[in-house]
Parts: structure tokens; C-alpha cells; sequence
């Protein structure tokens, strides 16, 4: 029996000293205030309801657990549902120009798993892993909990900046690099083509383990999809993380991580102490969904959907006189955008929230902190005519919270933010 | 494009100094052997096939899918699918006589990943560990990894011995004890009444965390139930761990934690960047699949075939001379036994291997290592007539392989193995 009065407290419990600069995602924090009825958000990173395929799936558990039940609910091998290994060789060739056989690919248990189990059989506290400025805050969580020194690398609007990286690299001998070079979270940024092969080259040159996360790739709304960094990784040194979360569904909870069978086999016995394996029925359901080629006329509808309500949210954030600067996206999820440099988005965040608009501030994704003058805007989770209404409340928002800058409007994104 | 030749090595990469001493799980690696076809397997710890509810969970899952699938596919919030959460408030208090608040419990993807979350949040290198001798080497492999100092406690038929676990509270001022009480892993055996009160006092006296795993207590063939260490817990040093991989599917992977609030809170921030959330079609199947009333019946109905099975393997193991001590389990899912001291099961073990019949050396469950006389054999995922041809091989293997031992045979469990 837990007496209320007798429970410990939290300064009873001797926690570990990795915990002692964690404090969990604003943003999941923030999620929650905005899963109220009536909010409009354009603060997560979630599919359109539209584009979650739950009759599809429906017939899917209903056929696999039928025909081979007893198989995909019993325990599984850590190494992963090796039909879906079989299938993910060829997506790999397919959608990251990239080579990896069976050994060299671990399904996971969401691409988040790949950062942790990484973290786990390559960080050592104080090990320098550099991280693009500003990134994904998730997985900078998760590499604070492993003690990483982490050291952000300035971006422009073709990604990481290649000289900067050197010096850095050269400065701070890092074991890893982690960067997310397509339609980036948060910026939308997509890293060229020279810069993809100029990284895959630094890893090799400096021994430098590249952490590449591709959840978003499939989601292009313009423009040439370009190869995957590991598709010019010779030697090994690039990790590629997939994910199924964009474009099937994330509440499956399947990713995948393809790299050098060394850190693989490393991770897969990881894994076996973190989950034992993914679950078995969520692999089968991806791996039946591209089998029965769905993957693909339901990327392609998503990415027709998802380029309206991208055009919708970049002209009304055109008519927003206070935002400075803002990205302007080939595909992914998120517009990043600053108001003038000295002011805060924190007066026009709860401002917006009680008129039941919501959106992140920058802030969170810097590792080294600062920007408050910037805002990540999602529009994959509402429809043209909510982001037409949201964004109308945003601007009244916008005029009521932030001083007139004096900087011009520009929609050329500033990597000072 | 990874080239054959140019590829990485296993030494060209700086992996974390934590690996040192991880090698992957021995019984894992020998489950992939024991998975060819025409192998009788006494290995694992697998439910028995017919125990796996594929027709009701195919049903459940298309209907959950078509009723609410938008919101299961969608990302969910890492505290977990609230209906579940519910759920688990009365089943702690039904099947542990737990008393647990909402904000007590945390669904997890499998209990294995409760393991991972507590040493994460709670194991700094070199804090100690108490372990039961023998016990589940997949969460020695765990604490290894976190680089904990495991310190093995001996047990009799009774489990934890109090005298011995209170001198070795006081010599190694342990973070936390793990302790599977229930029809334990490797053994079988059941602690009694008296020392799951007395854990639950010497938690609080030496300000220490108890992780109480509870995967087998609703498999019980015989006897009463006890309550758990958690029902004894006033102060909130106990953290259980639940499974729905024995009494549903393991396939699923759900499992749950109920502990003191601020210890889940931790848990739930750094499972955040684990895995973000439990799958939520998974947890839904599990919270469907109790409140449609499918769980009780369906345990009875294991527990009732699951009895017959051990019953037949206990007989066969009377008739072999060669074995001297064994447990005779109330329940789970686990006989241990041993041949005379001195002995190794390893030439047992690759003849019976070469006849098709698997089973699991003991050592790997010492954390201290040797009881090479020791073996686990696993009566849940082999009917009766498949046990009874088994067990004749195996009785035909022991008489080849192991020399007659001079003790007398008894089937009385003996701690030293």
C-alpha cells in the first residue's frame, strides 16, 4: 500500500548522475497542452489523420494474424522479422541509393531506438558528438543522458557548413557526427548533393561515425531526391536511420537503423537487454503494406496533400510582416521562421495558445541554447482550411506581441536565427 | 556502396567502454539453433503455441483499427494509452494486491525495457546490485551494461535467503536488489510470504530500491497466491514489473511498471528518447483483449495444459538417475535441476543438441559464473507427447555422457547447485 503521506519523495531516491541535466522534451510537455479539444496545432511532428492508413492496416493484422498468428506473436529474434530485413534491402537501394545486406540492417523499435542504442555502444561520458545548430531535441535528450559533449555545427540553406565542420572536427576529434540532411527538423533544410559526398569523405578521412537520420526523405514536394550520405560511405562509417513513422504510421512504432555489421551486431545485442526485439506483429504489418506496393501511391498521395498545406502556411506566413526570415521547404513537416533578432516568442506563444493556436519556439532545438526570436511551424497535422484559420489568428498574434523589427522581411533563412 | 574489402573491422571502431563485457546473451544465440525445424526445444521461455490468442486478437485488432485506428497510428503520449493505464490500476490490485495512482504506472514495450529504464535512470558505473543466484541472465546483461557491480545473493527453496541478503545489504550498501519472486527464472522457485514482507521492510530500513519482476505469478498450477513485495511496499522502494508476454503473446511486447511517482516520471523522460511511446495498437490489443473479459479464461485454460506438461517432465526427470537435485515448481514455466558436483552438462548438451532435444545450461544464470552441473528445462512450448519422447532422448544422453555421481539422487532443490 502506497500511503500518499509516506511516499518518498524525490530527493530520497539517489538518482543516477546522467539524469542530473535531463529534464524531458518541452516539447512532449508542451504536446500534451495542445491534445486539448478545439487547439489548432502547428506544434508536433504528426502525419495528417488523412494520412494514417487504418483500413489498410486493418486487413493487414486481421490476414497476418490469421495466416501466421502463432509465429508473429511469439517471441521473435532480436535481429528483426526477417522478411521485413529482405524488404528494407531493397527500399534501402531504392529510396537511399544505398547497398546494405541483411547483417548490415537492424529493425527497430522507432528511429528514436537507433540514437539510443548508438549512444549506448559508442558514447562514453564526455565524448564530443557534433550535432547540426539547431536539430531534432529528441535525440539531443538522448545523448545528454549518455553525457555526450555536444557541440552544435553552423547550417546554411544547404545544410552543415563544410569549413566549420573541419575546424570542429579538428578541434574537438568527435566520435560522431549526427545530422539530418533531408527536409531537416526543424529548419525544412535540405543538404546538397557536394556536401553529402564531402561528409561521407570527412568520416573516412577523421574515423568519424555519421549518425544519419532520414525519417522524412519520402515526403518531397519539389526538386530531385538526392542520395543518401551512406550512399557514399566506402568504408563503413555512416549509419543510416530510417523510419516508417512518416510515412505509415508512428503509433506502429517500426524504424530501422543499416550500417557496418561491426556496430549492427553491437546494437543488436543491445537491443536484446532494451526490448528483446520489435514487435513482431508491427514489423509484419509494415514489411505486408510495401509488399502489397501501398508504400508507394500512399507516399504520393500524402506528399500532394502535404505540398498544399505547405503552400497554404508559406503564403499566410507571407503576409506576417513581424516574421523576419523563414525556410522555404522542398518537403518534410516543419517551416522554420524568426521574428527580429533580440525578441522572444514567448509573449506571442501564450498569447496564441489561449486564442487555441499552437506552435513550438525555437529555442529547445539549439543545443547551445538562445534564438528565442525563432518558431518551428508544422503543416502536415491540419487541413488548408484550419492552417488558413490558425494562421490568421497567428498573425493577430504576431501584430499584438512583437515589435515592428527594423530588419527587412526576407525568406531567406539566417542561420544566426 | 560498402565494399567487401574496404569495410570497417570490428577494431577500427571506438566503441564505448561499457561493451567490454557484453557479449550478447549465450541463451539467445542458442535459441537461433534450437529454432531449426525438428528440434525439440526445452530451451526458451516461450508460451506454448495454443497459448498464443491469434483468432481473438486478429478480431481485436481489426476492430480497434476500424473503431479508432487514427488515433492508435498517430503518436501517442510516452506516459502511455490512457485506457490501459486505467486498466492496469485494477489489475495490480486484482493480481499483485497492489495499490498503484495513474501516475504510478508505466506501460513498457516488454518488461526487459523496465530493467533498462531503472538502470538508466537510477545505476551509476560501480553502484552494486543485488541479483538472486541464479537468475535471468538477459537483465545481468542489462546491468552489465550499465556497468553495474553485481552481486550475487543465495537463495534456498524459499528464495532470497534474509539473513545473508541483510549482511550483504550492509557490506555493499547496494543501490537497488532485483528479484524475480515468483516462480523464479532459472529455478522455478516461489519466495514465501514471510520474506516478501521482510524485503519490503529491509527496502525501507536501508533505503534501498527493490525491482520486483513478476512475469510467471499468474501461472500458477498449485497453491495459493502471494501477494507481492509491492503490496508490502509503504514507502514506495519497490518498483514492479509486469508482462503480458507469458499470459498473452510475447510477440506484443507490452509490459508495465508501477512504482514510486517520481521514479516513473524519471522513467518516462528517458523513455522518451528510447522508443517515445509503446506502440499503441499493441497496448490497445492488450487493454481490449482484458476488457472483453479474454484474460482469465484464457490463463486457466494455459495454467490447466501448462500443468500437464510439468507434471510429464517431472516424471521423466524421476527417471533419471543421473540427475540428483531438481525443483518441483507451483507454477511457471521452469524446472532446474543439476547432476553431481564436479560435473559439466556441456557433453550432455551437444549430444542432445545433435539428437534434436535443447535445453539451457545452467552457468550463464550464476552471475558469479560455474554450476556447470546445472541445467534449465523449459515444459511450456512442448506438449505431452513431444515431452515424453524429449525427455527419452534425453534420459539416453544423460546415461552416455554423464558419469554416475556418488550422492544419493533427491529432489529436494540444493542452493549451491
Amino acid at each position: 500500500m502506497c500511503k500518499e503521506d509516506a511516499d518518498l519523495k524525490n530527493e530520497d531516491l539517489r538518482f543516477a548522475s546522467r539524469m542530473a541535466c535531463v529534464s524531458g522534451s518541452a516539447i512532449r510537455e508542451l504536446l500534451k497542452l495542445t491534445a486539448k479539444p478545439g487547439m489548432i496545432s502547428f506544434a508536433g511532428g504528426n502525419p495528417g489523420s488523412f494520412a494514417l492508413p487504418n483500413d489498410d492496416i486493418a486487413e493487414i493484422a486481421h490476414d497476418l494474424l490469421k495466416r501466421e498468428g502463432k509465429r508473429l506473436l511469439q517471441y521473435g529474434p532480436t535481429e528483426g522479422y526477417q522478411p521485413l530485413v529482405e524488404t528494407l534491402v531493397d527500399y534501402l537501394k531504392e529510396e537511399f541509393s544505398a547497398e546494405a545486406g541483411p547483417e548490415e540492417i537492424l529493425p527497430i523499435t522507432g528511429s528514436a531506438q537507433g540514437i539510443d542504442l548508438i549512444c549506448k555502444v559508442y558514447i562514453n561520458p564526455g565524448d564530443t558528438v557534433l550535432v547540426e545548430s539547431p536539430t531534432f531535441l529528441g535525440n539531443i535528450q538522448c545523448m545528454r543522458i549518455f553525457e555526450a559533449n555536444i557541440v552544435p555545427v553552423p547550417m546554411d540553406e544547404n545544410g552543415i557548413i563544410l569549413e566549420e565542420l573541419e575546424m570542429l572536427i579538428q578541434r574537438h576529434h568527435p566520435k560522431m557526427l549526427y545530422t539530418i540532411p533531408t527536409f531537416q527538423n526543424p529548419t525544412g533544410i535540405t543538404m546538397s548533393m557536394e556536401r553529402r559526398k564531402a561528409i561521407a569523405a570527412l568520416a573516412s578521412k577523421y574515423r568519424m561515425l555519421v549518425a544519419e537520420d532520414e525519417p522524412y526523405r519520402s515526403l518531397r514536394y519539389s526538386g530531385t531526391p538526392l542520395p543518401s550520405i551512406k550512399s557514399f560511405d566506402e568504408e563503413g562509417w555512416v549509419v543510416l536511420l530510417g523510419s516508417f513513422s512518416k510515412v505509415i504510421a508512428p503509433g506502429l512504432r517500426v524504424g530501422f537503423m543499416a550500417g557496418n555489421a561491426s556496430l549492427i551486431r553491437k546494437c543488436t545485442v543491445c537491443k536484446q537487454s532494451s526490448d528483446v526485439h520489435t514487435a513482431t506483429l508491427n514489423q509484419a504489418i509494415v514489411d505486408e503494406y510495401m509488399r502489397r506496393g501501398l508504400l508507394k501511391p500512399h507516399v504520393q498521395e500524402a506528399c500532394r496533400v502535404y505540398s498544399l498545406q505547405m503552400n497554404a502556411m508559406l503564403e499566410k506566413i507571407d503576409t506576417i510582416k513581424e516574421i523576419v526570415h523563414h525556410t522555404v521547404p522542398k518537403g518534410g513537416l516543419f517551416i522554420f521562421a524568426s521574428i527580429g533578432e533580440g525578441l522572444d516568442v514567448a509573449p506571442l506563444f501564450n498569447l496564441s495558445v489561449l486564442r487555441q493556436v499552437a506552435f513550438v519556439p525555437g529555442e529547445p532545438f539549439y543545443p547551445e541554447g538562445g534564438h528565442k526570436n525563432t518558431l518551428r511551424l508544422n503543416f502536415t497535422n491540419a487541413d488548408v482550411g484550419t492552417i488558413h484559420r490558425g494562421m490568421s489568428v497567428l498573425r493577430s498574434c504576431f501584430e499584438e506581441t512583437c515589435r515592428k523589427p527594423i530588419a527587412q522581411v526576407n525568406t531567406q533563412w539566417d542561420p544566426k536565427g
